[in-house]
């Protein structure tokens, strides 16, 4: 299996400045994130604060972003991870069943400004879950539930349907959705999480459905669920000035180490965050010798 | 006298991200630098790496970055701050013998890679200075050398040739001189500087001048000599990550705290400096209700 330099999540500016100074520096580097690359950065309606840039809308600096990163040949791809495993001497990315490994990685996830339901935490392991295909077969022939963020959280209800006996999909955005018919589609608002020593009622504003587990399946993943054992201060990932984390060989930068949540701030660190990745692998390189 | 919110020492990528901020953020502000903004960023041949600009000149960038402050009435004050005193509940900013009063201060003058001179360092405040129209009193009837790291130091020569009983200006730049005829150029690379109690020598790579004292007027003065006072860590000004210094109010940003030395980095720092100003600044006005 390749062993990429350094595995990059998040395509926002943090991480795609990142992935442009990894790239200078000859590093092996992939790139995880949407194709569209920020939604944060695409809405944003009017920008007049990046040094350079006067006026300009979400979406145009995002087009001058996509530009940057295709003329340099960096590729995005559009997949979700959904853990990350310090190993040791390398890093274990995994989205879904597929692991990619690294040498370092950069944290660019961006902050999510949605808060946890009330309950939610309580019962995270005990049947509040953020991967649904990593965790269907333990919900063969169960109810489940699904609150899905976005369109490829259809693709894990579909997966899911196939094992559970009953399966709720919660759509939190608007659009057609294409899943399977058995699925039972509730356009309601999820209001809290219920349970005893396990999960049994999601709550929803209109009715209350029994359930054995739900998933959540925002757009992003907090830090701390992604990586375990990561050091977190104030809900941010703890960092220093060279955007070192608490476990070795790993970076983060952008929003999710902490405020101004600003565009700027959030390259400069990923430029950080690449230069210290860089630094850490010719270390390492050179302890090797 | 107007008493300004905010004092933006430097027109690097540092400064003028924190002077568009500040500016957002309706304060008050004044900027310090040079016209042409940035030397280090006009010279630099190629940048590929600021998120969004590809593989532009570094005029190029800089014409963005004149454009962006343009557009949003942000006016240069072309002239050096010699020294910054903490007062209290201000700050004064001293170009020569003017004051400028500030609320906050943020510090983006960039690092100076020429080193000190030898014996520079052990004769500051023994004869070596770096603000020749401050000091030129104690020089009265005495021996002086002055050098000029620009067109600037001109003007402070001719100033000082009218006390001094002789003036040996030695450029480091090349083009002509304005200076008065009194002063006598001597076009030569300075060595070290010589002294016992106080200076007595500067040595030069072809001959020694005897003087009393000696002014090196660099483009920029360390931060340490600038701000009386401030905590400076591995010839850096210390920082916490919100750009807060070792002084309440006191703010810095870009190559001035530390490495990577690098455009975006510098412009990322600007931007959170100019917050933390902001938010010193409306703190201090919740505190006198």
């Amino acid at each position: 299996m390749e062993r990429y330099d350094i595995g990059i999540i998040g395509t926002g500016p943090a991480g795609l400045s990142a992935a442009i100074n990894g790239k200078i520096r000859n590093k092996n580097i992939i790139v995880f994130g949407h194709e569209d690359l920020s939604a944060k950065v695409t809405r944003a309606e009017k920008i007049n604060n990046y040094l350079g840039f006067i006026n300009v809308s979400g979406n145009e600096l995002k087009d001058s972003f996509q530009e940057h990163i295709r003329s340099m040949n960096i590729e995005i791809v559009p997949e979700r991870i959904n853990n990350v495993y310090a190993m040791g001497d390398y890093f274990a990315l995994m989205v879904n069943d597929v692991i990619y490994e690294v040498k370092t990685v950069i944290l660019a996830t961006g902050i999510e400004y949605t808060r946890p339901f009330p309950g939610e935490e309580e019962y995270i392991g005990r049947g509040v879950g953020y991967c649904a295909t990593c965790d269907a077969p333990l919900y063969k022939g169960k109810t489940v539930a699904i609150i899905g963020y976005n369109k490829e959280a259809e693709e894990e209800a579909n997966y899911v349907s196939e094992l559970a006996s009953k399966l709720y999909y919660i759509p939190m955005y608007s659009g057609d959705l294409k899943l399977v018919p058995s699925i039972e589609v509730i356009k309601d608002k999820p209001m809290k999480i219920e349970g005893e020593d396990r999960v049994t009622h999601l709550v929803l504003k209109n009715q209350k459905l029994s359930v054995d587990g739900i998933f959540v399946l925002r757009d992003s993943i907090s830090p701390g669920q992604l990586v375990p054992g990561l050091r977190i201060e104030d809900n941010h990932i703890a960092v220093d000035r060279l955007m070192s984390t608490s476990i070795p060989g790993c970076f983060a930068a952008g929003d999710c180490v902490g405020k101004p949540y600003q565009y700027i701030k959030a390259a400069g660190e990923g430029l950080i965050a690449a230069i210290s990745a860089s630094a850490y692998l010719d270390k390492l390189k050179r302890e090797k010798l």
